[in-house]
């Protein structure tokens, strides 16, 4: 078998074997494949695509390219979630614990923080003392215990997605539903958990910008959960506007703990419930989604919640204080109130540019390993749809510097349209894919 | 600038301007550029093409990436030729002399074989003695007394498209109509000639299979030239059977010496006659095809075309007693005759294989700096409509051993077609595409 001859099958829109597609893996895994051909093969897939067949096999070799966590230790139908990322997107932090707190395990792997949508992993890293460095031992003890654990991803968990990863994003093939597909999906099978939940985000602030693309990317992934015998439900969730109104590290940790604290409604939480109600339909701990969300929001109000994150901060090193106390979380010194330049109407948030304003204040990365401020940020003190008096607050800018939170504060600006008549609301929820519909 | 972005307008269907061009090209050229990015690239403008102008950039960009060549010093308007590539295609050793006697300088820089094609400069080295490294003031000296030169390509024309050919020699991106046009026009652009005809081969021995491939190709190349002022014009030529009837080295430079002596016709002397009487309207000396054909046939006819050949032999180091006696050039020791094993009409013929066949003889490289078995060799018998008797002879193959005979045989045979009834007989020229049509 030659790699040539795979470029150019797939180059003349011919679909490619298992036996091709393992062979291209193993090249790319153990280092045999020049990059120039695996980087002419993944534009050629970017532009002619793969079908279902093709992204199943793609994925299950991804998947086993590296070790996969072996949760079988773990007694009972252990739950994954994923988020193909968005601004202010704190689901897992309220989700996790309250799904883990009804019994159901929950050993989460989560990434860092690139661009303008944030990281869990960064997230909790701002709680002091937390650790998310967690063997797959440790990992397996913690979750017999609690049913909890958030964790950066294990060493060799998928080191083909890595490298083709790497490359496609110096080559211009990232927004590829293909590779997309198979890199979440690779991800989350190779990390053991029996079901998964897809939330995938839609509109300004989300990789994928319109209804079509979001749902084709959660299809293609139920389906191949379908394939591989893996329950699999993708919730598409709209990102016209950041989803908590708080953006930054330990600001979204703040966010979470309030909503576990029963103190705080809203967008944020009515999506966690949502996902949350989905991983308990998938564990078959509720028969509709109406009676997960209540089950989950019952949590919240008898503090089950609140005190499963506090089981979670203490076994992975975290200060448990912070939880009553936010001051001992990082707030960066310096504020700048951004005010309406205008009367009317808050119409428009172009999310992206937001998630930018946030990174400019320091609170995200520019460039992989740049380190983060994570007591940066912004408290947005409006929505969609609100009526804006000229001079209000509409958000609040937090950063190490008044220069940083200034120029923060004029991308932010940039991002918001003010308008005398109202637009109608973007949806929260645009779409469900439910393993059990597609079977 | 970055590259990443020209590859995403790529791979967006955008057109790249001059300066993206430029600085592609550059990049190329100074190894700045890592191998994967180039090749996304490529595989992007396979898939989504270019445009006349960013071809012309890209053209004109790989032209000046080297030293270009300047003719200056040779009087008269100079004409320059090149052929896709074909089996038995050996127009240039007939139409070189024929147009430099008619006092038209011909000052060719010519590539050697590889694959079922060969090549001017490997055929020219199966004459002994002959020399095709010339470095540029020799060749300008040789012109200026002769009008012609026969050499090699000088060492550093054109290194992007060095460097280019050879990525998209492994990516699958050889077969791109604007990455073959550039290739080609850059590298007679940067050659210096004033006036280029192209022979552009079509058919089952050539890279164009069908004619609306070789039409755009032949299209856009004479519009490159158009744009940046050069006069080039192009003759589509069937290639569905070998053009003369001798395959191999010393063999074909055998049939174009006999075409001089005026002892031999057929399809190579008049796709000869064609492209050299374009030449000769390209260089104003002749008005019409008809009368540059037939000044090409007097030369033929009076001696001065093989005079010519022989102070061309004499100047570049090559024995001219082979223009009288062909036992002074290489013929391989073995023997083998293909004889036809039914009745019938030669009514198809896999030209491409027929060119692998002359490889399996030894006289053609498989792969690159094989050594060529300058002797060996095909001579056809039979061409396409020919009533065929079983028994009689098809080919003769010459090779270095009787197992070499053997197997290219085999290859041979698999190639020819013999049926019970009679097929229409392929056009020998399927269009023209002058500058002037274009004008």
């Amino acid at each position: 078998m030659h790699i040539l001859d795979l470029i150019i099958k797939k180059r003349e829109h011919q679909k490619l074997t298992k036996e091709e597609i393992s062979f291209f893996v193993q090249g790319v895994t153990d280092g045999t494949l020049p990059d120039y051909q695996i980087s002419a093969l993944l534009m050629a897939i970017f532009l002619n695509g793969m079908d279902a067949e093709e992204i199943t096999h793609l994925t299950m070799d991804m998947a086993n390219s590296g070790a996969r966590f072996d949760l079988s230790a773990v007694q009972g139908f252990k739950v994954d979630k994923h988020s193909t990322g968005g601004v202010a997107d704190t689901t897992t932090l309220i989700l996790a614990p309250l799904v883990a707190s009804v019994g159901v395990p929950v050993v989460k792997m989560s990434g860092r923080g690139l661009g303008f949508s944030g990281g869990t992993i960064d997230k909790l890293e701002s709680i002091p003392g937390f650790c998310v460095s967690v063997d797959e031992a440790q990992a397996i003890a913690l979750a017999q215990k609690s049913h909890l654990v958030l964790m950066g991803q294990t060493e060799n968990l998928t080191p083909a997605d890595k490298k083709l990863y790497a490359l496609r994003d110096v080559t211009g093939t990232v927004e590829s539903l293909p590779l997309i597909a198979a890199s979440i999906m690779s991800k989350k099978i190779a990390a053991g958990a029996n079901g998964i939940v897809l939330d995938v985000k839609c509109g300004s602030g989300a990789f994928m910008k319109t209804l079509e693309d979001a749902q084709a990317l959660a299809r293609i992934m139920v389906e191949i959960g379908k394939r591989v015998g893996q329950k699999v439900s993708a919730v598409i969730s709209g990102m016209d506007q950041p989803l908590g109104s708080h953006i930054g590290n330990s600001l979204e940790v703040m966010e979470a703990i309030s909503i576990l604290r029963g103190e705080v409604g809203g967008d944020l939480l009515e999506v966690a419930l949502l996902l949350g109600a989905h991983m308990l339909l998938l564990a078959e701990r509720a028969e509709t989604i109406a009676e997960g969300k209540a089950l989950l929001q019952q949590q919240i109000a008898n503090g089950q919640g609140l005190a499963k994150l506090r089981e979670l901060l203490i076994q992975q090193g975290g200060n448990p204080a912070v939880l009553e106390d936010f001051s001992l979380l990082p707030l960066s010194p310096c504020t700048h109130i951004l005010t309406a330049a205008q009367d009317g109407y808050l119409t428009k948030i172009n999310t992206a540019k937001i998630g930018q304003a946030a990174q400019a204040t320091g609170a995200g990365r520019v460039y992989k390993e740049q380190p983060l401020d994570y007591g940066a940020g912004i408290i947005m003190k409006k929505r969609l749809g609100d009526i804006i008096t000229k001079g209000e607050p509409l958000a609040v800018l937090y950063s190490a510097t008044e220069e940083r939170c200034a120029s923060a504060g004029n991308i932010l600006a940039d991002a918001l349209t003010i308008s005398d008549t109202p637009m109608p609301l973007p949806p929260l929820v645009l779409d469900t894919i439910s393993y059990r519909q597609s079977e």
